[in-house]
């Protein structure tokens, strides 16, 4: 299993402890916790969403993009052409 | 006020709303949705939380980091130092 | 011709169109021009070369991908394994 | 001095080894490397960027801002504003 793949539980897993690490975000501004631990707090949230989001490029590259290729040219590149897009929407945010 | 201020319970409400999208996005996984569509959705909560981040750094530089400028010329650039580790975390994230 | 495809010229010209703001933004340090202005510079040309970053992806994609694909699934997901590590290094850029 | 301080040659010695990455990068294009050592080359030019950024981003602070905060409550509060919004399109880009 490649260093990217990521099963369905694992992705479900991964979204329950970000969901945990945005509550403790909220307590931590509840209970007036120093800004800039809170601050550090956020950027490990957007990372390990980041995380979350390249194992679903790698998911969505390696079948719909991957099955799209097999079956025609068109087909292949429509799906590479809106799959870049969603990239492109990572990148910059 | 200006644009970027949030009081705490502004703070509280977007991580209110994150913390809802981030479930969202569970559910998605778990009924299967279309892998760009869940995609869209992680991009549109890093930039949420990007959007708290930056409020939070508003804060910090009007409070906190205002204050220690006022008390001394070292105190000032101790917390600025800190700041500015604080955001490159963000901008690195 | 799709959005996010960049012939050879097209890429280059936008590489000399960084490598000239590069220099312009280095004739601004060295003005002692308003830090703000630069900084905002220094924002549009990672927006710029973020640009030439997704042509490179879709172009990657579309040939060496999509041409791997086609030859064996082995080689297919040997090539979306090294794809997808491309794309989670510009994400964290 | 603190770790983000950055000279004026500084700043300038770093833009002149990006300028020339970006003709790097330009030359590799043009000798048909393989797209990924290119995308590479773009990540860590795109990060030796926002090193500089973070730089320009605590000389700010450390002067404008502190002088500003110095001289009255307004000033500073206008000079944190306008800081907020130079530091979220680093943040967004």
């Amino acid at each position: 299993m490649p260093g990217y793949a990521m099963e369905k539980e694992q992705v479900q897993a991964r979204l329950a402890r970000i969901e945990g690490q945005v509550r403790g975000i909220a307590r931590m501004v509840d209970e007036d916790r120093y800004c800039i631990d809170v601050l550090d707090q956020v950027a490990s949230v957007t990372k390990a969403l980041q995380g979350v989001a390249i194992g679903l490029v790698h998911e969505h590259l390696a079948h719909c993009v991957a099955d799209a290729v097999g079956e025609s040219d068109q087909a292949g590149q429509a799906k590479i052409d809106e799959a870049t897009t969603a990239i492109a929407r990572l990148v910059r945010s």
